[in-house]
């Protein structure tokens, strides 16, 4: 089962190595991964993805908890959430697909970057994986030159949050 | 100074631990990292951001590219780039604050992606980092539940990519 992870940490030094250690430690690919800093500068977030065994998270979980600077985990796969995600991709533009691919953008409301029309055009799209994975395969006619995308954030729906309290 | 630097690596399990523990070995903070799948579901890409000196960065880009999974690496920060994140915030909203939140929210075109109107909302805000931490900012009056960022996806401009040959 695919599992997504929030997970509040110090930013102490070495923490995204334990953090990663503990699955690694138990053969846990990590399919994608944010971190980045909170409002509280000494505190960052993570989103992480994975993919197992119930229990076996759980497991990571405690193990998790039980790391100083790990201040909350939460396992939000259980919960009522939706993730989305950022993709940029750079995609060869010529006079013959130029405008199809801008009209592919407008379509799915993609956000065109930078277009440098004789050359090369950079889109940026938001929303769920599925969404981002489709938009990829409907550019598939056209030479993409480079992609980079951001792996999920999740956020529960409702007006409860995942705070430090 | 500040560096962002760009890794494309094979997905073995534990590369992300061995990349991470790099920077802390030399006590390099990461302050903040993305990992996701490419297009060759073997491959990820990172986008990290650290803070420090020329030297040290090169010599961790050299260790970096010792790692038998890592293909390629490269420090952005040297070239002419752009760097792009996403942000999610859920806001308190209530009948006297409400509309104000989405008036601010349209001014900077921040899509809303949640609005339950009497309750909570949640709004995605993509673009350049200190836009937004200006957005945030602009956000003091209201009550923020919640925020989690992406960190920035980093990529060259110009017709050049950033990919496995």
């Amino acid at each position: 089962m695919r599992h997504t992870i929030t997970i509040l940490v110090e930013n102490e030094f070495g923490v995204l190595t334990r953090v990663a250690g503990l699955f690694s430690a138990r053969g846990y690919n990590i399919e994608s991964l944010n971190v980045a800093p909170t409002l509280d500068a000494t505190v960052s977030r993570m989103t992480l993805v994975t993919r197992g065994d119930e229990r076996v998270i759980e497991q990571i979980k405690k193990q998790l908890n039980k790391l100083i600077p790990v201040i909350k985990v939460e396992d939000i796969s259980h919960e009522v959430h939706m993730e989305r995600e950022m993709l940029l991709v750079k995609l060869q533009s010529e006079p013959g697909s130029h405008d199809a691919i801008i009209a592919l953008a407008e379509e799915v409301r993609a956000k065109v970057i930078e277009d440098a029309a004789d050359s090369y055009i950079i889109l940026e799209l938001t929303g769920q994986a599925d969404k981002l994975d489709a938009f990829i395969s409907s550019l598939e006619a056209y030479h993409l030159i480079e992609m980079t995308r951001t792996g999920p954030l999740g956020m529960r729906r409702g007006a409860r949050g995942f705070t430090l309290d």
